[in-house]
């Protein structure tokens, strides 16, 4: 295989990226941006040997504990339980929760052999079961793995005493009725308040 | 900016690669294929380094001469111009032509301030020059700008008494001609035979 087939080839490993577009970034890289190639091989290994997991949250982190998690000022009587790093980002910039997070980096997926230890419940009981702890607020995603993921925490949490929620469904911020699908309108019936 | 900052931005580098699509690669690439990153670094740094210009075509080689310009078997009376290694690849695909090529790496773009001499126009008369060479094909892209390049290309290889042929313009294999653009079926009607 040629330098550029392994370029290709390596591209392809990125989600969303298939052969036209692994082929198209390899051409724009040598022949538009060689300088662009570098910095992202640098950056590539750099975050492939910096970025660790926070030991208390298991988000992505570069230092032993993460931003979030070494920060006082948060609210210590709320965990919120996501699937990824990604989901907390995205919490975070709804700006609209000061507590700190519980990252399970999977969802429980038993035909993928993920259970319920593979994505660190074991962590998070012993982490929900901290004095400070009021609510566990449960964000995994509104999927069927999500859902199914929520319902078995939901499950050992509540049986050790501890309050948990899950986060509201209903209809989006700026959807026209008309548009939403009927799960979701049940739901926002049900959840009517 | 911390080291997974950077990676998103190193990746929004990549054409087609936004925010969105930029955090979901380095998550991606931290969650479920840190080999992935180490190997696409590895292949970056490589194609960076290695791959330069073949010095009688100017397509992308790790050799002095490419592949295609080696090959004693290819017919000399033919070279084919193309704006780029992808099309060169396109054309290499279609398995219909034997002959050599010239890759502009470029077209002629007077907004950008690209003109004849930055797409090696000098080196294409030379090459075409050649005794060898009976044909030069054009097969710049159908677009405003590789229009432009194959007219100008076309009168100074015309002037030098170079026999200058275009690829066929027309209805593309296996469509229906209700859904092909009029500018399309124009042509088809004026070149048919």
């Amino acid at each position: 295989m040629s330098v550029l087939e392994q370029l290709i080839e390596a591209l392809k490993r990125l989600p969303g990226v298939g052969q036209k577009s692994a082929q198209r970034m390899a051409y724009h890289l040598l022949q538009h941006d060689r300088e662009g190639a570098r910095s992202l091989a640098l950056a590539l290994q750099a975050a492939a040997e910096q970025i660790g997991h926070c030991q208390r949250c298991h988000t992505f982190s570069e230092t032993p504990l993460c931003g979030i998690c070494a920060d006082p000022a948060r609210d210590a009587r709320l965990l919120c339980v996501v699937e990824s790093p990604a989901d907390q980002a995205a919490l975070e910039r709804s700006n609209s929760y000061k507590g700190y997070y519980f990252v399970l980096l999977g969802r429980i997926s038993p035909l993928d052999g993920v259970g319920v230890r593979q994505i660190g419940a074991t962590e998070l009981l012993q982490r929900a079961a901290e004095t400070a702890v009021e609510e566990v607020i449960l964000a995994t995603s509104f999927t069927a793995e999500g859902e199914a993921t929520a319902h078995v925490l939901a499950e050992a949490l509540r049986s050790r005493g501890i309050r948990v929620t899950r986060l509201a469904r209903g209809v989006p911020v700026g959807s026209e009725l008309e548009y939403v699908d009927l799960g979701t309108i049940a739901h926002a019936l049900v959840d009517r308040r």
